[in-house]
């Protein structure tokens, strides 16, 4: 098992993170707890991921969040060769670690968010990735643009390894439901294979991972008591019906995880709780449905003065 | 558009059987309707399907069935070269008309039911494929017995092209969820390129097709009206959840359609109406949950004298 030495650091970072974010959560919640489940992963002969543990948050029925998910996780392994050759570094032995969530708030007019940061090691490479987005079921332009003002400030703070713009339209491209041609949610940021200046990337991330909490909580917080009708329910039903084609259609996470047997529980934590599907189902003409569908369709620059 | 001399009334079977099957649905149904729509595919010159049209039915909030769905369709395009490499025939140009339904009922106690049957033509080469499989929620072992008989006695009638033995085992092993270590129900007949002996496939994939019709109804006729409790829905719900990851991780039909330009509503409608996913959501021991758990783990041969 190799790892650079920013990995032990990052490990630590992602273990406190996780706790942080946990504890803003339950506190936001009031109501629900999240059980931990420690988990250990014997070595297999199979697969890429040959060992690992972790530590899976779940929080199930709170009051404001339908489920909470928010996973640490640490594994090593072996790429095939295939895999291998669209990732930097040399030699198939890799070891990963990172925090992983996704809320999944029950009033449609809080969002529901995912996050994700981690650090990769192979031979003597490593690199970070990660990223955070939200995903709106009623929009509101002021929490997008809120959003991605704190996402902003914590790449403009990191200018040699961080770049708004780009992680940006990056979000935009990865979470994009291409047989819908719609974006998931209103973006954030997405970056990978950040491997030049590890130590300004550490510092970048953990800028980013902090970020979070202020990202998100404010909007939670905005919207968490404003009454919903049955009908903006069942929009947010049908919308997480698209956050369930994307995890299991397009997510590469996901579905690499799956077909490498990663660990099943922690990796669809991120699916909502109840979900819906109807034939061919679309807003009503000039509905603040169709207003979100119409930002999906066509993602925007939410920082941008002229929008 | 080429295509075999076959094409054109298998086509034609395919339509009247979906006519066939949809009346006898709603006649078992006694409320829901299927409403007809109608589509026409423009000409395009990306992916792989280049036009067509179809007839896909869909009766929502039946007395019976929650969500069926039953699509004729008879598409023309030209497959990838990678594509082209895994399949029959010569040239990439290729014919595919056929039917698929699956039909989700309320009642926990009555089993969702999928099935296919359609024909493909490339250059001079055409051939059959299609199945259907049963997913229950409480286990019947005489339905299951029920199910599998009658599909067997379809392809006993055919022995020159129709195997039940390796049809049962075919669809065992292809619908099933590789990351689960789950089968996704309890089986049925799967079949794929019959090419040989084109009129006596032709003869098999009819008799299967009119099998469908005797293999479901009786099973729904003798559940619809049990009484079943708020745990059993639940169960049911997050089993439904088990169906999603099948289609949207593993099949091919799916996966392919979605990813090439089918058309989504028509793919889709395969999805179950409620779904539910909980974190690390088990069976009590000993429950009938349990027991269903533990077929789908290890397929059975339910026509096995000693079975």
């Amino acid at each position: 098992m190799t790892h650079t030495p920013l990995h032990d650091r990052a490990a630590e970072f992602f273990v406190a993170l996780q706790s942080g974010i946990v504890a803003a959560i339950e506190a936001l919640d009031g109501q629900g707890r999240f059980v931990v489940d420690d988990w250990q992963r014997e070595p297999s002969p199979e697969g890429p991921i040959l060992g690992g543990s972790g530590r899976t948050r779940v929080m199930a029925d709170g009051a404001v969040f339908e489920r909470a998910g928010c996973n640490f996780s640490l594994v090593h392994g072996r790429f095939s060769e295939d895999f291998a050759r669209t990732m930097p570094g040399d030699g198939l032995e890799f070891t990963a670690c990172g925090v992983s969530l996704v809320f999944h708030p029950r009033n449609p007019h809080v969002p529901t968010v995912h996050a994700n940061y981690r650090h990769l090691s192979r031979g003597s490479t490593g690199w970070f990735g990660g990223g955070a987005d939200l995903t709106p079921y009623v929009l509101d332009v002021d929490d997008a643009r809120h959003f991605h003002a704190v996402h902003r400030a914590a790449c403009d703070a990191h200018p040699a390894v961080a770049d708004y713009a780009r992680f940006k339209r990056d979000c935009d491209q990865y979470f994009f439901l291409k047989h819908r041609h719609e974006a998931r949610g209103i973006g954030g940021i997405f970056f990978d294979h950040l491997i030049e200046q590890p130590e300004a990337a550490f510092a970048f991330v953990q800028s980013a991972g902090r970020a979070f909490v202020d990202a998100y909580l404010p909007i939670v917080a905005k919207h968490r008591d404003e009454p919903y009708t049955a009908a903006q329910r069942d929009w947010q039903l049908h919308r997480r019906g698209r956050y369930v084609e994307f995890n299991l259609l397009w997510d590469r996470g996901t579905v690499f995880g799956l077909r490498t047997g990663g660990r099943i529980e922690s990796i669809l934590m991120s699916l909502p709780p109840e979900v819906r599907w109807s034939y061919d189902h679309q807003p009503l003409p000039d509905s603040p449905e169709a207003a979100l569908l119409a930002v999906l369709q066509s993602p925007r620059d939410w920082l941008d003065e002229g929008a």
